[in-house]
């Protein structure tokens, strides 16, 4: 029998998680130390160590974690979905979001010139490209698509404008506009048969 | 009669916001001491700032030549066409393009966390809006615009877009594959009378 419990393992697991996550919004990454990650989990080094090799795994489980949520989203009710309630999260917490979104920033500037960040970052990024584009397939097999675009080109479009989105709630700009503009995005990817 | 002409302040300018264009792009923003803005430009720190207040005054300089020099292909072309030709100057020198975009990520941080720079980066931001809005309104009157949305809707689903660009090219991402998403996002503001 083992000592610990997988239930056990994945509570602390949840926890680490968890307490990072507002640690890491809270100070950005370089500022998101190891003490500070020991106050925001109430749990030693050893202990959060033990579950994540180091401060860049932590925090790329972290972003596994909305990528999993995103694609869970994106399965069921499509990637625009997704960023509507990215939308509605950030007007109900603009800070919070902002600050989240902006530990995202300091994660574009690192993905710019470390390769190996890339590599690790993109097989994160690939699970929600392939959740978007087995929507559009069902999309398209249930006639809803248009089908005069690629599903590529459809699944690149609506990650161009996701990149767009995050950008701008990281940025902390106004979004309140940004609704209509995500009903235009949704359309844009339609089958119409008369406009 | 003047001592210095307007020529030669306008040439002086220029070969600060030239030089130092580089040198942002290669440093980062931080990276960027005055004694490397000093090399890049070939000039003295008296001369530079006689030009420009502060580091920051010189950034944001970069950033309304930036703007302006969109603008004016917005107001010719639209839109759509600076993004296209985003795509080919970074496809063209990706590490130039990145390293210059990457520059705007540090802004990006900045822009969370400075309400005065905020203030001063909306500034001229705004010229590049007031420019996509007139130039969607001529094609509105020229009857090449959907009429169903809103222009100032169709300005923020633009931008939007642009932002994501930015941020895709920044972060030093692949991006060959994006010219028929920009031909789809191009499309998607016309009047269709069948698709």
């Amino acid at each position: 029998m083992p000592r610990v419990s997988q239930d056990h393992l994945d509570a602390r697991r949840r926890q680490i998680l968890d307490g990072s996550r507002s640690c890491f919004a809270r100070y950005g990454y370089e500022g998101a130390t190891v003490r500070r990650l020991e106050e925001a989990t109430q749990l030693s080094r050893g202990a959060i160590f033990h579950h994540f090799k180091d401060k860049e795994s932590l925090f790329l489980a972290l972003a596994e974690d909305d990528a999993t949520r995103m694609a869970d989203v994106v399965a069921e009710q499509g990637l625009v979905q997704v960023m509507r309630n990215l939308l509605d999260a950030s007007s109900a917490s603009p800070a919070l979001g902002a600050d989240w979104l902006g530990t995202r920033l300091e994660v574009s500037r690192r993905l710019r010139t470390d390769q190996e960040f890339r590599e690790r970052w993109a097989q994160r990024s690939e699970q929600l490209t392939a959740a978007t584009r087995a929507r559009l397939q069902w999309q398209k097999d249930a006639g809803n698509l248009r089908d005069d675009v690629d599903i590529d080109v459809l699944t690149a479009y609506l990650e161009l404008v996701l990149e767009g989105l995050l950008s701008h709630l990281a940025m902390g700009l106004p979004a309140q506009h940004l609704s209509p503009v995500l009903d235009l995005v949704e359309e844009s990817v339609r089958r119409h048969r008369t406009r």
